[in-house]
């Protein structure tokens, strides 16, 4: 008897999406490889000498920080953010409605269960975020994607999809977006699509997921008002992360919702890890309390910038002869590119062989059979002196293809 | 519409099972109540100097620590436990048999998520370890508790049980056991018991989860060897923490098992938080290799030890009178106690009158309607000085219950 026998594991661990990032990443270990197809930080780029100043708290709070922890987080790391956070959601929240999280991944595991039945249907742009698409489908979910433009989702599609999804009897329990510097597109939603957003979720009666692991890394523009921002009625769950804006290996998210979602999230929580590392979050409070966050973050938008305008001259250089396209992003840490006439599962063998890794717009693709000529490109993690030869390389791959045809 | 409208939530989130602790837990918050209930360590047990004196490593490798680790957890960990772990597994494992989770509640998450479907059947000890049930049955899991006596499990009931199962047509994935110092039974399973165990594991077919969070708080006596190390077949999954033998706040646990369960374990763990937190991990790779962990070992259980001892002789004088009876664990963190003709929810309710807090039995029932005269008591967390007073509030209580009859 095998381990892998038929019927040894769940239909999840059995059927679920299989990642083309992961098969990707392993090329990307290959020595020379340039690597456009993580989206993780650069790590010249940490605070590490600050975030090492509070860690006189291991010994200073020891048998506090080494206990567990509430299932809510960290009460000083959850005030702060109430107060962080207002600007932004338009008004100061109660820290009953902050919850903190394992990386804002745990997040969408925990709104999963707390809210998804099989069958389920999430909204969501088309393209979409991978990794939550991924974990929205272990709890069985549904999806319908809409289209986006430059302005972000084309929001006013909400009600057709709403209506004709309830014809099948089918529920919308929720729609999930990336509002700033949407993942992959690196669009910004609007304020006046994020205020109509918000009504269709109070008129149709469906939960908004506003992931806004970006919202804080912007380059140019005034930051748009969040959707929680628009919404009175409670029927918005605004997630964001220390991961971009300080670093993911301390592994610290942070919901903002109604109470009524946060008891169910936190119950879920209570349930899959009881609490999130006790001494982490103890830092990072000690880390913002100082001041830190707040002075750091310019040190990361400007750094972020360079590479983005390092990227965008590369790309006006390589890429535009050929008559590849995108929109700008004004913040975030993609590109999202079109390839007219190149399937980029077939680019991206082909840069592989050039030694250099994106990500295919199929693997973001909500609706079947989208997204076929589009590619996510990270700025974020190559030096400036890397991402010129980096699309160089991507130049030749995508010549090459056209040429074959 | 209010948010807490019906069929706005999942059907895990509406009908999970409530936690009778959780209400328990809110009544220990208040002045001079002394609490068995939880299962917390004690602060002042904790390394704090020398986990502290690890914390350089912040500065040191920041850049490293800081980043995104990999799902699997941090390799220097993983290969220091492989190695630490081979006595009690009798035989040495390769790191790819090795992965880290948030805590070992997050691989009861993981395990469910990579073997179970709706429906499918767990066998457990009857009783069970509470917050191992509830996660099992988010993952809609069905129970079948089989009885213990002093020497855990009576495991010779397994073919019976799988065999009256098969003929429902139900499909038994997995037996789930704390083999030392059970939760919440404190008995620890014979070495022989285990051998059969992972005999009919083989024969049957089932995956074995050995919990062993607290076998390594063992006060006298030889450890048993793992069902792990009876196992040539990969039918065990061996899980552990550092919850208990160094501090809960950091959230590390470990599972051990085969490549091809580990292999499925990492994927969901991608899917629901990417990976844990590398600095937690890093910090403790470090603890480990200058030796604390092991130094600091028999602190820990020295000092258990005494609160065990105390704990002994208090219920010997007051609740032996009262026909109260109960195996003396060898180690762990709890007394399993029987408080014959009593109702226990009934008592739970009496003794927070008195100012003391314990689990009662039902809490950990598997089988319905059974563990309604026992009662988990704790004696880790509270200091010699306070067991006494608060088994004698407890026997208090339990007289009061027998005179109202």
């Amino acid at each position: 008897m095998s381990l892998n026998d038929s019927g040894r594991f769940s239909f999840a661990a059995t059927h679920g999406r299989p990642s083309p990032v992961r098969r990707i990443l392993e090329f990307v270990k290959q020595p020379g490889m340039i690597s456009f197809a993580g989206g993780m930080p650069a790590p010249e780029v940490f605070p590490v000498k600050e975030f090492a100043e509070c860690s006189h708290l291991i010994r200073d709070k020891g048998e506090q920080l080494l206990q567990y922890g509430t299932t809510d987080g960290d009460p000083e790391l959850r005030a702060f953010l109430a107060e962080f956070s207002a600007p932004r959601l338009g008004r100061q929240v109660t820290p009953d409605q902050v919850m903190l999280t394992t990386g804002s991944q745990q997040a969408l595991d925990l709104i999963g269960w707390a809210l998804i039945d099989p069958g389920d249907v999430i909204i969501t742009e088309n393209p979409s975020y991978m990794a939550a698409l991924t974990v929205f489908q272990l709890h069985r979910a549904s999806f319908r994607g809409i289209p986006c433009d430059a302005d972000g989702m084309l929001v006013d599609r909400i009600p057709e999809v709403v209506e004709s999804l309830r014809a099948q009897g089918k529920k919308v329990k929720m729609l999930y977006t990336v509002a700033n510097f949407q993942n992959p597109g690196g669009m910004t939603l609007s304020a006046d699509r994020r205020r109509r957003l918000a009504e269709y979720a109070a008129k149709y009666d469906f939960l908004v997921y506003e992931d806004d692991a970006y919202g804080y890394v912007r380059f140019e523009g005034e930051p748009v008002p969040a959707v929680f921002s628009f919404d009175p009625t409670g029927h918005t769950v605004y997630s964001c992360s220390f991961s971009k804006i300080l670093a993911p290996g301390t592994r610290t998210g942070w919901i903002i919702a109604d109470p009524a979602v946060i008891t169910k999230m936190c119950a879920m929580k209570q349930n899959v890890d009881i609490c999130s590392s006790s001494v982490d979050q103890a830092l990072i409070a000690e880390y913002c309390e100082k001041g830190f966050l707040t002075a750091h973050l310019p040190v990361i938008i400007s750094n972020y910038r360079r590479r983005r305008d390092f990227m965008e001259e590369s790309m006006k250089k390589h890429l535009s002869p050929l008559g590849v396209t995108w929109v700008k992003p004004q913040g975030g840490f993609f590109y999202w590119i079109k390839v007219p006439g190149v399937d980029t599962d077939e680019l991206v063998m082909k840069a592989l062989e050039k030694k250099v890794a994106f990500v295919q717009g199929s693997a973001f693709a909500v609706e079947e059979g989208t997204c076929r000529d589009c590619a996510r490109i990270n700025y974020t993690y190559c030096s400036a002196e890397t991402i010129e030869e980096g699309i160089s390389r991507l130049a030749d791959a995508i010549e090459e293809i056209k040429n074959k045809k």
